[in-house]
C-alpha cells in the first residue's frame, strides 16, 4: 500500500524537486501540499513543470493540513521545522529539508545561526560511514546540506582510510536554485548568466560547520575546513573541489583503492573511470554523484572533486533515499542515477 | 517478457535520449549499442550521464550487430536509414528519428535533400488526426522533426477547425542539441551563449516541407509555411511562436474551443490555463508539451505557441511514444511529463 | 568644453549603460548620478562595472539636484519623467528613456499605458527618414523602445520602397536585462537559464503602438503589427524577426537594392554580406545594428532580421546617439561599433 | 605618430580580442592581419563583432607580410612563435600572446610543454614588482597566460609582505573562450551550457610552473602551487580562489594593508571596498581586475579571490598594456576598466 506523503513549502525548489522525484515513486501518493504566503494558489502556477499536480491547490501550512499522512517532508526556512513537527505525531516520518537539526553541536548551531539549537536528527546521508543504522526506521531526518553532500562525499574516503591531514580546502561552484526561488536583485538572470562570483569567504558559509562535524567524525581527529563558495551560471548543480594534504608517503594506487573500497556498493556515488573527471552536466536532475581523485605529487596533496545536482542529491534526492531507508524500501526506489544531458 | 531494443548511432545527442527514456522503460531491455567512428570505445566516455550503461561497449552499425531486436531505433545522419533498414526483418520494428522517411512527396525530398526518395513511413506524431490508426502494429516509423512537431502540434487544432488562413507565419528558438553533437566553430559554447541567431532563413528550413505536409492534410487545403528557426542559448528546448490569419468573425472562445477538444485526451499535450505561457525550462528533459493561444483582434491574427523538449518529444520521446503504440503498450509507458525545473 | 550630464536613475540597466557609455564619450563631463530606494548608497555597490564612479554617491532625484546641467538622461519608470523635466530649463536638453513622450497618439498611450498621455517628444531613432532634422537641435528627446528600434529598423525599407504589405508578424527575442533590475521570481537566474517564453502575446505589448506608428509613417498606409516578444536565456540582445508579404512580383534583388540604398550612409547599421545572418552576440555591447533580408519565394514574403544590444543601441546608446545630434557632435563619438565577442 | 601593428593568427578569440582593443587604440593604426587556414576570407566571415575590419582579408602568417609594422602581435599556437619572431627585425615590438617565452626554466618549459625551450622574454604583467622596469622600451614581451595572470595578481602581495604560506592551493573558473575556437565536442554549447568541470587536475596544467614562477619570485623562497582549473559556463571570465596559510599571528588588518599598498597606484587593479566580492560579469570586456581577501581566522587561511576577463587582461588587454609601456605610452591607453554589465 502506498505510503501517503505531505509537502510543506511546496513552492519553493526543494519543494518543487521533492514533487518532481515522490511522482515517479512507485510507493508514494502525494497528500497536502502547502505554502504560506501562497497558499490557494494553484500549484500549476508556481510549478508549471509538474503539470500532474496543476490543479491541486496549496494549503496553509498548519498541523491540521499536515495531519493524516505517513511522511512529512519538511522545505521551510531554517527555524520553522520543529515548530511544526512537534505538532506531528512520532509515527510519522519528519523529513526536513532545512537546517534546523543537521547540527549536533548547539555552540555551532548559535555560532552560524544566531538562533536556539532546536536538536539533532539522524543525517541522511546514507553513504557516510554508520550513517544507514541510524535512518533504518527513524521517524525524524535531517537532510544535509548541498554543498555538505558533495564535500563530504568526495572527502571522507580520503579520511577513512587515514590518508589526508587534518585541514581541508575547499571551493565549490554551486547553480543558482541553491539560492532559492525568493527573488533578490543579485539573483536575477542579467546578473548571474556570464558571471562567477563567491560568497561567503572567509569561514562564515553557515554549510562549514556540518562538513567539519562530517569529516572530523570520520577522520578520528578534529579537521578543519576553509570552505569558499562561489556562484555559477547554470541552475542546477554542484562541483566541489577538495583539496587535502597527502600523508607522508601515500600512493595515488592506495587513494584511488580507498575510493574504490568506499563506494563499491554504493547504488548513487560513481567513482569515474581514470581519466574521466565529474561534471555536473552529467548528473542532472539525477540522484548520482560522479567523483574523481588525483595525487598531485609535486604539491603534495589530494584533490577530490565531485559533481552532484544541488536539488537532487543534494536536497530532495537525500531526502527520498533516506525515505526509504527509513521505511524499509529499497534505497534507489524511484530515484533516477540518469542524468538529463545534454 | 520485455522487447529488446538495439540503438543505432548511440554516441550522439539522439541516441543519448532515446536510451536515458529506454533506461526508465520497463517493458524494454537494451541491447546493441552501435557508433560508427567511436565503435569499440565505452559509452561511458560518450555519455556519461548514462551510468548504467558505462560498460557497454559501442559496436559497429551493421546488420549483424543490429539483428536479433524486436526493436531498432536509428540515430543515424540522413541517407543512412535505408541501407540499414532493408537488412532488418520486416517483423523487427524499425524506428528512424532521421529524416528519410518522413516526407510523402518525392519531388520535395529531393528538392531539400538532393537525393533519390527512400520512401515514407508511419509517421511517428500520435496526436495528429489519423496517426495513431497507422502508428498501431506499424513496423517502419518515421519520427518527426523536432521543429515539425512543436510548429503541428502548435497549429493544427485551429486548421481542424477551419479557424485559420493558410498563409503560416512561424519563428522557432532551438536549443543547441539540436544541431547535433559533430564539433562545429558556430556550435561552440563561446559561441552560443548569450547569443541568439537565426539560420535557414527564407524558405530553406528542410523541416519546412514536413509541416506543410503536416498542417495541409489537416486544414483541407495547401497550406504556406514561412520558417525562420533561431538558434537560442540553451542545451534544450524548442519554443514555436506560429501566427496564422483568424478567418473572420472568428472570436477567441472558438480558438480556445478548438484547442480545448483536440487536447481533451492528450497525455501529454497541456493546453495551459489561460494567462499562462509556455517555457521551455517546464517542459525540460520530459516528453510533455505546453501549448497556449491567442486573438490578436487588432491585428487579426492567431497566435499559437508551443514548449516541446527538442530531444525528448521532439525526437526521442516521440519516438518510444510511437514505439508504445505499435507495440500494443499503454503509450505512455516510461515517458515522463514531469520536467526538470528550475 | 564638456557637456556635463546627469542621470536620473543612475542605480538601474538604463542608467548604468548610458553611464558606461558616457565614460567613454570625449565630449562629456559625469555630473550628477540619483536613484530614489538607493540615495545615499555608493554607485559601486550599485553598478560594480563602472569603477571610475565607484565612489559617487547617488542623490535623490529632484529638481535642485538635476539642475546645473547641460543634459539630463531620465532612466525612470514610465510616467515620472513629465514631473522631472518640467522642472527643468527648457534650454537642457532632457532625454527621456523611458516611453512617456514616444507616442503621438494620446489615445494610443491611455490604451496601452492607462494614464494620460504627457505628450510626444523628437524621436531618438535618427536611421528613420526625417528623423534627424527633428533631433537637430532638439532640447527634448524620447529614445524608443527597444523593441520598436530593432523592428524599426529592420523593417522600414521595406516600407520606404513600397515593397512590403501592410501587415507585419514579427517575434522577437530579448535578453533579461529589458525587463529591469526589479527583482521579480520569473526573472531569477535560475527561471530564465535554459529556457524561452514568450509574454505579452497577442498585441498587448506596449511596444507594439510604437512600431505601428514608426512603420506607418514610412509606408504612408496604416500598417498592422502582430507583435510577439519572448524572454531568451542571455543577459543582453534582441533578435527580432519581421516577416512581411512581398508585394507581387518583388525579387529578392529589388529587396536587397531597398536596403542598401537605405543603410549605405549609417554609421551604426550594417546589412550583412548576403549569406551571414545577425546574431545577438556580434553586437554585445556595441551601438551597432546587425540587418539581413531574405526573400521566401514559396511562402511570398520577406523576412527581415536585425540584431542589437537592447541596452546599447536599443536604448542608452541610441540616447547618446541623439545626444550628439541634438548638440551638434559627430553622431558617432563616444559609441562603440565593435562587439564584445565572444 | 600612430604605431603600425600587425596581427597574426587573427581569426582565433585573442586575435579578435586584441583587435577589439587596437581599433578603439588612438595611437594604432591596424596592419597586415594573418590566419593560415582561413588566409584569403574576409575577417567580418571570422570575427563579425568588428564590422570595421569586415572587408579586410586574411593574409598567410608570413615575414614578408608582417614586415614593415612597428608592432607585431602574435596569436599563435604554442611553438609556432619563435619562428616567426627570428624573422622580425630586433627594433620591431613583437608581442607573443603564446606561451613559448613565459617560462624561466628550460627544464620546466620540456616538462609540460615536452619540446626544446624557446627563450625568456620580458613579462607582460606589469603589476608584479619589478616587471615595468623590463618591459620599458622591450622590443620582445611574452604575455601571461590568463590563469597566472589571475592567481599572480591575487596572491602576490600576500607574499610580498611575507603574510603567507608557501603552499598555494588554487581554483580557478574559466570562461570557455579560454580554451580557444578551435571545434572540439566537449566545447560544444549543448555541453558546457549548465555544467560545471574540472580539467587538467593534479598539477598537470601547463600554466602551473608559470604561477610558481610568479609566486616563488615575489616570495623569496619556493611557493608550491595545486592548481585546479574548472571550466565554467560563460563565454568569458576567470575566477580565480586562491588559499594560502596565514603566517601566525597574521591579522586581517596586515592582510589588507598589505593589499591596499600593492594596488594603491595600479589603475587596473581593483581592491574592492570590504564585503564586497569579485564578480566576472563586472570586468567582462574590460582590462580592470577585482579583487577582495579574507582571513579565515578558524582555519588559519587567507583567501585570495580576483575576477579579470580572461580575453582581456587575461590576454589582449595584457598584450597592449604591455605595449603601451615598451613604447613609453601611457599604459591605459586604450584599454577600458568598464566593464559591459549585466
Amino acid at each position: 500500500m502506498a505510503v501517503r506523503a505531505a509537502v510543506a513549502g511546496a513552492s519553493g525548489y526543494a519543494g518543487g524537486e521533492v514533487l518532481r522525484l515522490l511522482l515517479a515513486h512507485p510507493g508514494v501518493e502525494i497528500g497536502a501540499l502547502t505554502g504560506n504566503s501562497n497558499a490557494g494558489q494553484r500549484l500549476g502556477a508556481l510549478q508549471p513543470h509538474l503539470p500532474a499536480l496543476g490543479d491541486r491547490l496549496l494549503q496553509p501550512t498548519d498541523a491540521e493540513v499536515l495531519a493524516g499522512h505517513d511522511v512529512v517532508f519538511l522545505a521551510l526556512p531554517h527555524g520553522q521545522s520543529a515548530a511544526v513537527a512537534e505538532q506531528l505525531g512520532e509515527e510519522v516520518l519528519v523529513i526536513d529539508m532545512g537546517a534546523d537539526f543537521r547540527l549536533k553541536d548547539a555552540a555551532d548551531w548559535t555560532r552560524f545561526y544566531g538562533s536556539e539549537h532546536a536538536g539533532t536528527w539522524p543525517y541522511g546521508l546514507p553513504e557516510l560511514p554508520g550513517a544507514r543504522g541510524e535512518l533504518d526506521g527513524a521517524r525524524r531526518i535531517a537532510v544535509p546540506g548541498c554543498y555538505p553532500t558533495a564535500v563530504s562525499l568526495a572527502l571522507f574516503p580520503a579520511y577513512q582510510a587515514r590518508l589526508a591531514g587534518p585541514e581541508a580546502v575547499i571551493t565549490a561552484a554551486s547553480g543558482t536554485s541553491g539560492a532559492g526561488k525568493a527573488a533578490k536583485p543579485h539573483l536575477l538572470g542579467s546578473e548571474v548568466m556570464g558571471s562567477m562570483s563567491p560568497y561567503g569567504v572567509g569561514g562564515g558559509h553557515r554549510h562549514t560547520p556540518e562538513m567539519i562535524q562530517n569529516l572530523s567524525a570520520v577522520a578520528g581527529e578534529p579537521v578543519t575546513v576553509s570552505f569558499t563558495p562561489t556562484l555559477a551560471p547554470m541552475p542546477r548543480g554542484i562541483l566541489a573541489t577538495c583539496s587535502v594534504k597527502a600523508k607522508p608517503g601515500v600512493t595515488a594506487a592506495e587513494v584511488r583503492t580507498a575510493y574504490e573500497k568506499a563506494y563499491a556498493d554504493e547504488p548513487f556515488v560513481h567513482l569515474l573511470p581514470e581519466g574521466q573527471w565529474p561534471a555536473t552536466g552529467s548528473v542532472y536532475g539525477s540522484n548520482a554523484v560522479q567523483i574523481q581523485i588525483a595525487l598531485d605529487e609535486t604539491a603534495g596533496r589530494i584533490i577530490a572533486i565531485s559533481a552532484i545536482d544541488n536539488l537532487t542529491k543534494g536536497t530532495a534526492g537525500g531526502a527520498v533515499q533516506s525515505m526509504n531507508i527509513a521505511l524499509g524500501l529499497d534505497e534507489t526506489t524511484g530515484l533516477p542515477v540518469t542524468g538529463v544531458a545534454p
